[in-house]
């Protein structure tokens, strides 16, 4: 489907594109969308001024606001960028705020709660498409943003029954226009993936981080450091994607328990051709994936 | 200890090499070697052709054997980089071919049951010291070879109530001189350690891979890649090393299910605390691990 509505879409030029939380990922959107000419006038909402500074020195805002309302007012589109258990009250604030025809979109790592709190429960003529770029990294704030960061990577946009048909377009040509594939899929449908492609690994990650005695640090190669790297991530910010996807954080936890378990069998009975099967099996879908 | 060994060992500089098995470890220690000015002459032995004329015409060796047996004859040291599974019976080969004087150390990914089966076993005035340089990465060949691969990186010696002092100061000035830093700890201590910080980390990579179904893969990013990395390893190397430490492994993974256990528990419960405690400590660990 995504194909198709691609081809008939012209490109997208907002006027002002209001972007929610400057960090790594909302100071992407912006030097991408400038980068691009997908915006006229790119606006960031902080917390900080400081942060606000730090986009605009990097030209990533042309503008800062630290008041949501004031931001939202007359922006064709608003990007969330901020922290999934904040995103829903920042939606229903800003809707309040924002012209008629204003879409709202927005980057977090979970999609089902957000939208079911958001979607059927907006003013008239305010849109929302819930969105996630699966870009990003463990690093925190403006300064790691970065205008390709999009590029090429691919953006799952949410439809449900409640998804307006111009809307799902307009944020369609929004995150294709910051330069990212797009595919689309129901909130639900995104959880259940993210949670083993994202949740649970971030989950095993920490488990072996958090495992770790001071004393082996020394001994610790690059093996070590890949495997955990995501567990440098914000710990509140990830606490919040747990509590959003628990269901299916634990149901992937479980298919892992089982797996494990195969392998532990193996070990203990020194099964070694099991052992190689489920090694064999793993390289097979590492090498897939590219580096 | 090391410290004080250290500062009083010369500049070491072997007149001839052998390194058996000129893959990505073997091949950097010739690069090294040769780099670092720390040998004469460079051996290189290995099962195909291909590998010894690839390893010749990077400069890692300057002469390829097929024959262990000749390649070791009047060796002043050599260095066996083969897989776990193979390292004891090729000591043993090169032990009743070599001259006397000769010392033999290894790179293997696991020690005990290597030193078990060498040490004390050897023909006189031939001494072994295992080694384990914690450098390398899920790549084989000597096309992936580095000069440079060990330099600041740790390697693992060896000590054992058999492990002749005049030897393992030799071993350490040999490591040395490639570049690495050296720590001396008895084997079975290395195994620990090393079921923590390398094969635990890998069978966790290789069950969340091996975990993920293909209509998946284009939902992974950096996170799922990073943090699986290491399954793209070669499975038979990785199964041997699992079954050398079958019991470190298996009570590594014991201590990580018990913190799986945790995070099972917070997130059923739905106690942030504990969640954001759980992943508070592993940031802790993986930001003072650095990069």
């Amino acid at each position: 489907m995504p194909a198709a509505i691609i081809a008939i879409i012209p490109f997208m030029r907002i006027a002002t594109l209001t972007i929610v939380g400057v960090g790594l990922i909302g100071g992407s959107i912006g030097l991408a969308a400038r980068r691009r000419g997908a915006a006229e006038r790119i606006r960031g909402v902080g917390w900080r001024q400081t942060t606000l500074d730090q986009a605009l020195a990097m030209g990533a805002i042309d503008e800062g606001f630290l008041d949501l309302e004031r931001a939202v007012k007359a922006a064709d589109v608003t990007v969330f960028c901020t922290p999934v258990d904040r995103i829903v009250e920042q939606i229903h604030v800003a809707a309040r705020h924002c012209s008629p025809g204003a879409l709202l979109t927005d980057a977090g790592s979970t999609k089902a709660v957000i939208v079911r709190s958001v979607e059927g429960r907006l003013p008239e003529g305010v849109a929302f498409v819930g969105a996630h770029p699966l870009a990003g990294s463990e690093k925190r704030g403006p300064e790691y943003a970065d205008a390709n960061l999009f590029q090429g990577r691919l953006t799952v946009l949410t439809k449900t029954a409640h998804t307006a048909p111009a809307a799902l377009e307009r944020a369609l040509a929004f995150w294709q226009a910051l330069g990212s594939r797009v595919r689309v899929m129901s909130p639900e449908e995104h959880d259940r993936a993210l949670a083993l492609t994202s949740h649970l690994p971030h989950l095993m990650a920490s488990a072996l981080a958090g495992g770790l005695p001071s004393e082996l640090f020394d001994l610790t190669a690059t093996g070590f450091r890949d495997t955990t790297r995501v567990a440098a991530g914000d710990p509140a910010l990830w606490a919040a994607i747990f509590s959003q996807n628990q269901s299916a954080v634990l149901h992937a936890l479980g298919t892992l328990d089982e797996r494990l378990h195969r392998f532990r069998a193996a070990l203990e009975t020194g099964d070694q051709a099991t052992l190689l099967n489920l090694l064999d099996q793993a390289k097979k879908v590492r090498d897939a994936l590219g580096n």
